[in-house]
């Protein structure tokens, strides 16, 4: 039996700005990513956010991220691993509060966008933010880049970390993705997504934009939460799996 | 033997903004309130305001305000009960992570300016804020205002509580603050305020502005850490206190 | 003939947050207010929401709140005349630089949510508004609730005002709005709101909650830009004025 | 007649948070370069240091920087030249207000800190920024680094420009500032720091940290407001200037 884990990223809402199919999407997927306030959402969207998560059953994890709610944390910001350590363990922290008020277990840390991005690439950020999360509760599971270094500052700690791979974006020969600045950064095609997922979750292989066959590890699968076709997606690749016999399942529950 | 609690708020600098005399008054008292980020305080303050406090064995408690940084959460808004809960929630959440991150323990909740203000008077935001806490951890302590809604909320939950008083505050007849748009509202005799603090605690009386005793319980004395005068006077008080074989012990430690 | 003034709070989107039908609700409105960053929008949606304004020949005001981004300037906040006069200077200035640097003329100014509540009913706050409007641009035109304080401090001030009136609000015998906390607060029968404006307009006249006739100036009315019916109301109140012969026109263009 | 401009930056405090010796280093200085809510400043603090800039006399500049008041705008960010463009215009339209609001004349723009440097190196921001400000008031003087891309872009819009010379900074033989990374990048020795801007001053001459004599234009000398020496040093090098018959006066103003 194979298994992967669909994650989302939710609990973006902000005051009065709404954002998201929350509810609907919850239905789909297998772990929720909760902002925490720096780059979205706020401290009642975090509380109604894991409430929902917790009626569904949906594994929580926090996803913090840089300070930069006009950029939705999605511009690259020149911070220090202290700065990053400290950070991540505010907004992980302001998250654990929710999840334990409720009764709830906090599961997993994912970074989010620029955040994701310099961790997977920078070992003294990734070693921080890994740091943050283990000094918090060293059961917590770190999802980050398949093959990043951010999984790798984890595992040195001796961190859980779940692999992420993407459905709708292509990857480059050395496994990286492919930038969204090139074109055919996104597959827009929505069975070759799926066929993409598919083949990583039961084979360990990925097929470059050069045409080449490349490793890698499918732990969790990142879906999106917003946009006019997310809840057809996430219905679709829900159900294609489970047809491939690949069941759908949080990180860490295979035990 | 009597007992009395001495505590100061810290963490209040921000970014490149230094704010107080925190590593120095330390010395002098019996529990910390740290600034969690909404009025006051950033991430990398509390770690390193959280590790002081640890480092002298000064209780750490969280001392969560109202969003807004610019005016240090000193004007009231007009927040709705659950939103006060939330944003407590949050702040407390936050401060906790850094206390867990370095093997401490957080020991009380005390809201600042005019969130506590605000739930010292309020019957439903007191019940909310007193809610936060004990749904993060039922073991917190509250610091409120001696006598105020906010301590009656908590002992309505059965979350300990602590009556604070104020050495350079004068009080009205009915036990409450004389406001500070009066004359009189501040006592800034040195040896009248610590008189006044000795007889707090020895004889759960004060002296109010109409020449009437009151009866006043007094756990914790609240002691300014900035300001010319914040060192010399704790030094000041902590030694009388000491003289009068009222020992300073923090709160819920006496067992 | 008849005239009025149709206005409608734009700009409200906040980074990766959209709100509104902007583009869409031009069409039927004289007068923008455009928010200024504190309560919502930032400095690309001003500058987009001024081009757009521009374009379609809609004058454009100002629309300054509190900074209060969560709680969309709706909290009411203790803040000082001062503080007041001070951030809506700040706000304002920074919409007059997008309209000057698209070559248009900042046409008004309309206080936002709580600010515009406050500012109706102290004194000293409206005229702290007043003066920060006037001190920026003699000749801009300050837009208050109809009979409000601040009409009166602009007026005491020389400042142009213009008198608001709501299509969708009941009124008080006393001409003040019924507050949204008393039920009856809202008019939802589109026809009762038509009606009610155009008797505003012809006759200075609304019929109160408590059955009697009040006299009300009605120089603009406020619409609203965006939920479900928003486009439509803006459509059928803007055709039926003008069956009514009461023509739609921003204020002050009247000379 | 040698003239050199002497700039400082001014009105960085914020809300309760002090920073700076503001009213004593304008009696040092010919021109102020204002915060402006961004990277510091609030607007309450933009009116008074508004306001004591023009009782002294001395040029008043807007001082816009990244919205980073964390990191008080030091840590550069991944922003577009659109966004640069909108958070300048923003900035200084909201000082701007103050000025005309006081009766005075806005005299410059000077980015701070991350922005300086990002507009000094990536032609495409420094067009952006020049742009807003151009579009603002083509009368308005750009200040930045001597030499670099940004004070390009100024000229070739046909802004005027201001170059800026650091006197604690030490230089390489391309021009450059010497990395604060590197070693000997600061000039710690008085009398070293007033020699060199004599020197650049009287022969636009400076020896680089290689040994070479290198060419710079040095129009106005960047001063710095906080720290222990401050005040001492500003008086220091402005009787230097005096005595070498370099009259200090703010730029724009020798025709």
């Amino acid at each position: 039996m194979y298994r992967v884990d669909l994650n989302c990223d939710l609990g973006e809402s902000f005051g009065a700005y709404q954002m998201g199919n929350d509810e609907e999407i919850l239905a789909f997927i297998s772990s929720a990513n909760i902002a925490c306030g720096y780059h979205a959402g706020d401290p009642s969207t975090m509380r109604k956010t894991v409430h929902m998560a917790l009626e569904k059953g949906v594994a929580i994890g926090a996803h913090p991220g840089l300070p930069d709610l006009i950029g939705f944390g999605r511009r690259t910001m020149d911070i220090s691993p202290r700065e990053a350590h400290d950070m991540v363990l505010y907004q992980i922290g302001a998250l654990y509060a929710f999840v334990k008020a409720q009764g709830g277990v906090l599961h997993h840390v994912k970074p989010h966008g620029a955040l994701y991005n310099m961790a997977a690439q920078s070992e003294s950020l990734a070693e921080a933010i890994a740091e943050a999360v283990y000094s918090l509760d060293s059961e917590l599971i770190l999802y980050g880049l398949s093959g990043s270094r951010l999984l790798k500052a984890a595992e040195k700690l001796g961190l859980r970390s779940a692999h992420e791979v993407f459905a709708d974006r292509t990857y480059q020969s050395d496994g990286s993705l492919t930038s969204r600045r090139q074109p055919n950064a996104v597959l827009t095609d929505t069975d070759a997504a799926v066929s993409q997922v598919i083949r990583m979750v039961k084979e360990g292989r990925v097929t470059s934009q050069q045409g080449t066959d490349v490793r890698i590890q499918a732990d969790t699968v990142c879906i999106h939460g917003d946009g006019a076709h997310a809840l057809s997606f996430a219905r679709h690749i829900r159900s294609q799996l489970e047809n491939e016999q690949i069941r759908v399942e949080t990180v860490g529950h295979q035990a």
